[in-house]
């Protein structure tokens, strides 16, 4: 499927200071970027730290005063397979060494708290078998509620107090498959009717050989998901992160699906791509 | 430098299970591994996990009931700078992609919860001048005390307790760092002159444009220090994860400096090197 | 001196529940109330549950829709000793049974986590040298900014975050002198001169003989306070339990001082005070 | 049922101190304690703290060096009603008001964060009913394991860990009830039955009019509970408080149930009471 991306974004800086932002759709295997553009007004230098393994996009600029940031893409995203049913864990040994670290517990994600919970509740249970139960378990004992959680909030704090949003769906997912020995990470992806529209926070497991995008939230589907970023948690995945002090004045985001242009692919391009709505 | 390294361990592994080792001396710019050679005993399938850009060197094995596991090596230790007083810092454009993790919170180390303790304190200084007085405030506010801190010990509570070992001292370095946006990262490594001799944490803070290896401890030289792992936090360097129970039943090191080989280089390896002792 | 107090409260109950309400000037040894009235509207049944011991006093009763509370009280305040230097330290078997328990942690104040750093810091004083020391080091190190803390927040998190309001600094000051074996509890008290003019969260600490009154944030003289609850910490002292859900509407204190009518004494009584303003 | 009870417990002072001693059966309503004796040696001057209200004897002590303590007991435990089924809530306005604070979080039972997760899973129910569901969730997803907790773990953390010891079960108990609005509170006792014989931690519940005893553990017999202390939870009960450092050197339980004396009752004392045997 081809997606239009659109996000609007001002801020007021108190003072000048550098501003990471990972906001730009990733050149990741599962997904080609046909065109993207990104501005900052007033213009800025901005200096690139793109990743060329993950396929992430950071800059880095410095700002002072009101700024907007525009951003505007193209995306076409590779069919996923949704299913967890079934599917095999990979044995340690197998695993890719990048893999690893997403196994070890993280700010928001202490999974060294959880291996007895882990066990009691799906210890009989392996690879996506499990992480399917622990997905249930999520959606039957958690509320979805704004307002419970902050910045602060770990997988911890959600597992006790019952209620959170993506963030916290997220981390609890990413824990409890920790501490069942099961590699997970955090994305930060634009989610396809999301309502209202907003980058949205999913996880990744290592199942069967590769990394499967599971949304514990269960609000978007998994095939509109166009990744951002991928890391150990939201510490990783933040899309702005201000070296100093800044407001938010507005943010809007805005995810339809195109129609892909006549012989569009991932070698041609898709300069010709046509809004098609959502 | 020249060190022998000579490290033995034995566990008693309760069922069979797989088990991630993280003992060997890493290949990083930093040191020469000349000679080395690690045994299980009994014989077991190893997997290597080497990661090429730390030059880290994990392995993988399987094994139930006892298992006698030996290490020794002969490496070089280039000559460090442990001067931090007058080090800029670098600005946050400037750091190398790989840095910027090593500014996020992780699992041990909160620094998002520091921001304004550091800038009470320290926030008058700049780059090395900061983390030297970040040294000195560890020194005169903690005790060196085994007993109060376990493996789930933050730095936000050695903060409150203020006492702690190795590892503690090294977590709560690294988060007042961080905090202070300055990169920091723990790294594992054998420790010359440290008693008794052992695996020692230390902490690696990103200033002037490169890494420089700092022991909040102040219990072993700088220039003593063989690098095994780098990592977040101790989440990441552990020497040994065991994904199902074991019990360490005895654990020795020794590192003691040799005389370098005659000719003995980067170049040449270390073959015929002798023991001259500590 | 003499005080006039006014509270206007008022709060939407979305359905019918039970409300404790605590804001009454307590009947306690070191304040005459002359005069009060509390009213609630529209009119409810109240259950008085007074404490004849502390000489608290709280109503239960059950609410739905909008409910106005108002409370006017004439109060003398006796003159209070609010000197610290040299006052003795009270040794443990000369404390009253009742203060037993304000050496010990609650639920904000966890001050079994503090007793080395209490050690470390003011290790080399007693009394109220000690507790002198504390206020001047609460002084220096924290930041009064609204914003910072919440319903949840501990001493344990002030500390670290090195801010908070008067909640959060008589929660830090408690649980410092509790972890230096000095009995300390929560006062929430209507505060003359505190701007804006609010219900004030203070603390008393015992020594050389009987409970003295401190205000570690300085914002408010001790001989202004007209003392409302006393007890462990926040948790038992909140001025309204609600055993549902309401949601605030508006809210106003004043506090100011009047002249005692002439002849105006403890066993007199005070129905002729006039207003004379603050 | 009348029980023997002898306590034997040695300690190392490794300076002068004050120590709380709070071992003594309470001379509580529920029970009555026909005879007992306390020993310290060497002899030391005690301090009596006894609280009239609850029937509690708390003793302050100074020593240094070896100290043995003993304590024998007859005590005869009145009948008690162990049944929760269908017993009614008592409404708040109805509480005696020393009940009220059982209402509230404390150190080690932070109630305040588990509202959500009370309503969850035992709103449907209430009074009686809801206490024995609790009482059921807590048999069917805690372990009773040693270990897994230590003198700062709270209900918090249990409720995580999914472990516990005794003390552990009555804060998670305590904490869920709060949370549910159903006073609760902690009692140490000495217990009939519990292997290894011991002063065990138990909840009481107040519901129906009164206070009831339950043992989250269902280790112990409820009529077999000779109650010692009674507090907010195991902050206010611990048998022993050190102001300094000492050492455990031994401690040993004993509780048996004997036979009434001839013509036994509450006002003839029990001097000829033989043993019988547990």
């Amino acid at each position: 499927m081809w997606f239009q991306i659109r996000a609007r974004l001002a801020y007021a800086f108190a003072e000048r200071c550098e501003t990471l932002l990972l906001l730009e759709a990733a050149r990741s295997p599962d997904q080609a970027v046909h065109s993207d553009r990104l501005t900052i007004s007033p213009e800025v230098e901005m200096s690139h730290l793109d990743d060329s393994v993950s396929g992430e996009r950071r800059i880095v600029f410095s700002a002072h005063g009101r700024v907007d940031i525009t951003y505007d893409a193209q995306v076409e995203v590779m069919p996923r397979d949704a299913g967890l049913k079934g599917v095999a864990t990979a044995p340690i040994p197998d695993l890719p060494a990048d893999a690893l670290r997403f196994l070890r517990a993280s700010r928001y994600c202490p999974s060294d708290r959880f291996e007895r919970f882990v066990h009691r509740e799906f210890g009989s249970l392996e690879g996506g078998d499990k992480v399917a139960a622990i997905l249930d378990w999520i959606a039957s004992h958690m509320d979805y509620t704004p307002g419970v959680s902050d910045a602060a909030t770990t997988a911890l704090d959600t597992f006790v107090d019952r209620a959170g949003v993506c963030r916290d769906f997220t981390h609890l997912l990413i824990t409890l498959c920790r501490a069942a020995d099961i590699p997970a990470r955090a994305v930060s992806a634009y989610a396809w009717k999301l309502k209202p529209p907003d980058l949205h926070a999913v996880a990744e497991v290592y199942l069967g050989g590769r990394w499967r995008l599971v949304d514990p939230t269960g609000l978007a589907p998994i095939d509109g998901l166009i990744r951002v970023a991928t890391g150990l948690d939201a510490a990783d995945i933040a899309f702005m992160t201000i070296f100093g002090q800044a407001e938010l004045i507005s943010q809007t985001f805005a995810i339809r699906t195109i129609r892909a242009p006549k012989g569009g692919s991932l070698t041609t391009g898709s300069h010709g791509a046509r809004d098609i709505g959502a």
